[in-house]
């Protein structure tokens, strides 16, 4: 067994994206201790960079010591109680994943189902709130990362509330990729990932939670199942004040990574990170269409950080990927569910959204397809 | 917000361990994906050297991608099924954690209580099992993180399975740092930490299930509530052969600081790993015992990788470790529950089990109780 030395790749898939240098030593600094007060005074710096990434005030923004699918169920586990009915869309694979988390928590899932590729349908939401006046949570995905399809995170928040209805916002792949405003379109309950558009190693997941959504947590007849994502005890370690009580031992180094990179973040300014994405997109846009290659997702819905294309008549989807990687050490990312070998996902996230990078992928698709 | 540029600090709390600049160096190396062939290699390799750790031919060996209180939740939320009665053995923080664990997945714990600072009694847990018959696993904590008693995991694996029940085992503190032999014990279900005697940065929870514990998971009746932590889905990632399916985004780079420390272990060779870990056990304790300062726990059930240790009468708890940590650098642990305040924990854990950090350990406290 030898010391392991990855190749050095181009990140273009639907995450992880490229690691800056600065972020990758900062993983490599001297672990301490997870209580030691050094740390403490990172941890909080940590959470004032997340509500400035986030957008809001919330008391309780932090990051979860885990990937964002358990992100994703620190949400569901606290807000979920079994018999809870939730509206859950479903249009791509990671609405599904929430479907799974409602059912598995024992609360009843229903569905507002649309097509792969398409933004969530406002008015379905509307028309199935309307005639299930007991929903208590609405759950949805702003950024569906198996498809590039953006859904509008306000409306469907506005209508949630309209109906007394929580909302819980996926933005795995939207967080500091495209504009995302938690406090002023109101989402309830969010998390993301490290690994996308905030290019920080996976292992981390950012969540907040609004004053509602404490409200229902507080409020809970049962005890949360899982004993490692209950945020009441979690805030024990995470919370205000210079005490703070063990509850697991924090990935120490992964969040030296995070809080470079939300130094990077503060440091370039959100609205121009934003706008960095969207340029590169359509940079990448321009070549692309060049080329003939069309978009699974229409304009007004597309996302900037993860460009779902159709792959041209004739040409195999494994050979490409392959022959980008082993040639030109440039991953980008395969298709899932129905669209696996139809379609092929082309990330530009965070570090990864870079005018070098664009380039080099436009040619060595190029160089390929020949 | 800046950069955080850590103090470098000498780890001899309960964990984590001080961190080998090697380890260190590998958490910054390259982020590639999760499913790069170069990184299912890596992963291939992981697993076979964990099953060298935990002297183990289990194919469901590998590494939970969260903290150990996850990788605890991992092996309760696979086989603990509502209705399931469950023995729990209790002589310290982690003991009562494995309760809150069981009676939250709605099981019914049955608890063996032994003072804190004592070994697990075999003959109270022998004559629970012959008292209720239904009972269907037995728990316990191999090595006690919080009192730094080790139990007998080998007789009480025995006894459980001559009353048909299945083992979960908590060993976060004792991988790696003293005997620990799975198969040869027939501990079916394992769970551990890195950022102890591995000396891996915090993050990861290796783990090990027998054909035992799989086939109480295969035969569940209701899913697995956790769709984070469901092994039935974790497995089409981390299974076996070249093709795997995504379930969530590994953490690529704390992997890497995991794979180091066992090429590290593998270099050194486990026995004399566990080995190092008496040595500097026996060399503090004759510092300390030179000193004046006693152990908490006798002889016979004392843990060789962390110390804890009665405080003199008349000194301060917190002043000596703030003192100890502000002019040395130097962090040891503070006691947990009723022994707040009582005890130190110091830690030889890993890289920390060294020569040159037992002596500045008993120097620098020879200096502080001047």
């Amino acid at each position: 067994m030898q010391s392991f030395n990855p190749p050095v790749r181009t990140l273009m898939g639907p995450g992880p994206s490229d690691v800056h240098p600065r972020v990758l030593q900062a993983m490599a600094r001297p672990t301490i201790g997870h209580l030691d007060p050094a740390f403490i005074g990172m941890m909080d710096e940590t959470k004032t960079a997340l509500q400035y990434a986030f957008k809001t005030e919330n008391e309780l923004t932090m990051p979860v010591s885990a990937p964002g699918s358990a992100g994703m169920e620190t949400c569901f586990a606290n807000l979920v109680e079994p018999g809870d009915k939730v509206l859950v869309c479903i249009n791509g694979v990671f609405g599904n994943r929430m479907k799974e988390n409602v059912t598995r928590l024992g609360g009843e899932a229903i569905i507002v189902e649309d097509k792969w590729g398409e933004a969530v349908s406002i008015d379905k939401v509307e028309a199935t709130l309307k005639e299930n006046s007991d929903i208590k949570i609405v759950a949805f995905v702003h950024a569906e990362t198996s498809t590039g399809a953006m859904s509008d995170a306000e409306k469907l928040c506005a209508i949630a509330h309209q109906h007394d209805c929580i909302t819980i916002v996926d933005t795995v792949t939207s967080l500091a990729g495209s504009e995302l405003r938690v406090d002023e379109w109101g989402i309830d309950a969010i998390y993301s990932g490290t690994q996308k558009c905030l290019s920080a190693p996976p292992g981390i997941s950012p969540i907040s939670f609004s004053e509602r959504a404490i409200h229902k947590l507080s409020n809970r007849k049962t005890p949360v199942t899982s004993w490692f994502l209950d945020l009441n005890l979690v805030m024990a370690y995470w919370g205000k004040g210079a005490k703070r009580a063990y509850h697991h031992t924090a990935p120490v180094n992964t969040l030296y990574g995070l809080h470079e990179s939300l130094v990077m973040l503060t440091e370039e300014g959100l609205e121009n990170t934003w706008g960095r994405h969207t340029q590169n997109h359509l940079d990448l846009k321009a070549g692309l269409t060049e080329m003939g290659i069309g978009f699974v997702v229409n304009e007004a819905d597309r996302l900037p950080q993860l460009n779902t294309v159709w792959i041209p008549e004739g040409v195999d989807d494994a050979t490409v990927r392959s022959q980008l990687l082993n040639e030109y050490n440039l991953e980008i990312g395969a298709g899932l569910g129905d669209l696996a070998g139809k379609v092929w996902r082309i990330g530009l996230m965070g570090f990864s959204a870079r005018k070098e990078n664009v380039t080099l992928c436009l040619a060595a698709l190029k160089d390929v397809l020949k």
